[in-house]
């Protein structure tokens, strides 16, 4: 009856997605529009195409779609590192004496370490197709900044990574990685820009944040002829993106009749999330099927547990347009003894609006926590987890552990984003017993949430 | 007729090897036993299994037995990291405009980042059945440290590691990662052992070699009850379980019917090219089938190519039995400008044998230009390689421009046995233009050959 489940489920590569799922389509309550900053309307497809590529603007603003075929360039890059392995976590169920059954989608078996490649390679590709010369964009942790200049590269397009200041100091080897793709690497804030000027005579010591050097790129990509900006998580068209996490996820299980229970995922600024719940949460809005759905964020960047659900700048600077998301205030920035990604003040107008609605559930955890988990982990499945992943690790051991009272086999499913190669002055820190928790305090939340525009 | 190729070629988890191939059963001339550094008598059993494991010894010195029955708690190990992809480099001959076909075994996908991995879980395997309470070792690169610390983890062994004191200061996150996996990690040369202190005194300001961290970790396992002593390369024990790489490169073939013209692995001690070509040299003994097989060492430390023939030492410490081998002799150190592995001074006495009978190649290869192969790769594959791997990398190239140039469509098979996470210093020197190459005067291999011990 039941085939034996291998360790890794790969799909072969005529069974990988050939088109991307956006779940908007699906959603009666559709996410709410950008606005523009100045006017508060709706931002159109040419305003967006300052910033934007065109083919990602359409993509951005549909939501009626529910497929965009992948182009056959897209698909084969996406061949030299996908299908991402399915895994079957026997070793940590083994580990933890649980009766449920854990599966984690593991996409970081690619040298920018993660997910983020997925939508890189796409963005990258609507680029050079447009005939620009290059794209600019910013990096916090430097998985996207990492992911980008490879997808450059393969295409043969000018890339410039504004990367948060105090990254591009803790993490020199991030940086040779992309430059070894040919990318430029510049610190945020920086001399180069309107933007950083105005920040650095502000703030002379600052380290930076994701806000600021996201003003920063944009006022290059905007200013210099042939260029774009392009983002690595929150929007519309880098969920659509990814998107291939959980059609790849879902027909592993499906080839093997597997019904996933609990479905997990860390989310920042819900770029993996997601990608990974997407055809899932479309059979749950279409009323197909149903499944527990679980957003696990920072306790020190808690933007879906502890934020505002509102009209928001989505960068310090205040160039970009104004998003409906959850959101602590764009000028929230976690403790610096904060590690890892998931550091995005507000998340995805998708996710925001699915959680609004109750389909989806959202837990914080504490950094601590994370990485007893990680090692945990690593120790038995043999992978070195990614910070952020390690957010969903430490809430899938939580899920097992409870069936492990109850006795319930229940199937839980995670994301395992990356991998924590440059994540080794954070785990240093753990191992030597100096790593510390950060929560903010209400006050803390209650003096950014006050800065939020008035909308309406 | 013929199948399409697919960019990655994988086996099922059924299709995996269920047993290890020893060359040596199938070579008429065998290599040279070891010898006793006191006596110069061949090693016994009983001699060996004071530092080795007793099944371990077993396989050391069987040049008989042509399988090894894989252990299933082994081969479910390999299940959390095996089968690795065997992929052809479309974008790479694109690139190269190449009529070649380019495969190459992607050893990386596991967090000890190489090939390393395979025999370690086999070594830490075998000590737990014996009821050890852990094992030593030692470490240059980092990579054969960090897979021991896994393996070890894994079977809740205990782990000494004596890491290369240069690799130490300037890897922290190789020893970051052994950490994370519960090794102790200790800098050689230390004041631990009596080797250490005579090492210390006399060079006081050495950062280290790969024979004095041996001659440690070795005095180590033999004065602490319940520990022994493993290696990651060199021995014919290691080469045996390495063979999974090339039975499964060799499976995945044969399953859409391809013929090797030529395989190409680096050598360092061997154990990456003795694994990859396993198979394929068994076929060339048997007389079944030609194949053109070349080694690749740096030009830095080039024991191959440069070398004599003959018995040396394994360590510095000379503790070690005696070894016939393609050397430099035991006190030569490549210049600290060597980047990565491949800096032992001697070389597995199986392939010195095959080298010697003349049924393989050798070449050198210059550091620049590897790191020059490193990138092009890098740029069109997507994986950062290991400076070990890169050679082979370099050579593959090689042989595809000269396709090129003749026109032949041959098939170019080689080894990329890791990644290059952890080698981001030496990537940032190629980038800046300040690496160099280093390649001993013939007066310089004259000195360290003329220490060779006198035996016969």
């Amino acid at each position: 009856m039941s085939k034996e489940i291998p360790y890794k489920i790969y799909l072969t590569e005529e069974e990988m997605p050939k088109a991307w799922y956006n779940m908007r389509a699906d959603m009666k309550n559709k996410p709410a529009p950008l606005l523009n900053p100045g006017t508060l309307k709706p931002m159109t497809a040419e305003e967006l195409s300052g910033v934007f590529c065109e083919e990602l603007v359409k993509q951005e603003l549909d939501d009626k779609t529910a497929y965009f075929e992948i182009p056959e360039e897209i698909r084969n890059f996406y061949k030299m590192y996908r299908p991402s392995p399915l895994v079957r976590a026997y070793c940590l169920e083994k580990k933890l004496g649980t009766p449920a059954k854990i599966y984690y989608k593991f996409e970081g078996n690619n040298t920018s370490g993660s997910h983020k490649l997925n939508s890189a390679i796409a963005q990258a590709y609507y680029a050079k197709k447009q005939g620009l010369k290059g794209v600019t964009t910013e990096t916090g942790a430097g998985q996207w900044g990492t992911a980008l200049s490879m997808a450059c590269s393969y295409f043969e397009l000018d890339c410039k990574v504004y990367m948060v200041k105090v990254s591009y100091e803790q993490k020199p080897f991030r940086r040779e990685v992309m430059r070894t793709y040919g990318a430029s690497v510049t610190p945020s804030p920086s001399e180069t820009t309107n933007v950083g000027r105005k920040i650095l005579a502000a703030h002379p010591g600052t380290t930076g944040s994701l806000g600021c050097a996201i003003s920063e790129a944009v006022e290059v990509a905007t200013s210099t002829p042939g260029y774009r900006y392009v983002l690595g998580s929150v929007l519309n068209q880098v969920l659509l993106h990814q998107s291939v996490i959980g059609l790849e996820t879902k027909a592993a299980l499906d080839k093997y009749g597997i019904k996933p229970d609990v479905i997990i995922g860390c989310a920042g600024g819900g770029s993996n999330l997601g990608g990974l719940i997407a055809p899932f949460m479309g059979e749950k809005l279409r009323g197909e099927a149903d499944y527990q759905i679980i957003a696990i964020e920072p306790a020190s960047c808690p933007s879906f547990t502890r934020g505002k659900y509102a009209y928001d700048f989505c960068d310090t600077g205040m160039v970009c347009p104004l998003s409906k998301m959850y959101t602590l205030g764009s000028d929230f920035i976690p403790a610096p003894n904060h590690a890892g990604g998931l550091r995005y003040h507000g998340m995805s107008t998708t996710l925001s609006q699915l959680y609004d609605d109750g389909l989806m559930e959202a837990r914080s955890v504490k950094q601590t926590e994370v990485f007893e988990a990680a090692e945990t982990f690593a120790r038995v499945e043999g992978i070195l987890p990614a910070p952020e992943s390690s957010h969903a690790i430490k809430a899938a051991i939580d899920e097992a552990l409870k069936c492990k009272e109850t006795g319930e086999e229940k199937t839980i499913v995670f994301g395992l984003t990356g991998t924590g190669y440059f994540d080794l002055v954070a785990y240093e820190k753990f191992h030597d017993g100096i790593m510390e928790d950060y929560i903010p305090t209400d006050a803390e939340l209650a003096e950014s949430l006050a800065k939020l525009p008035k909308v309406e």
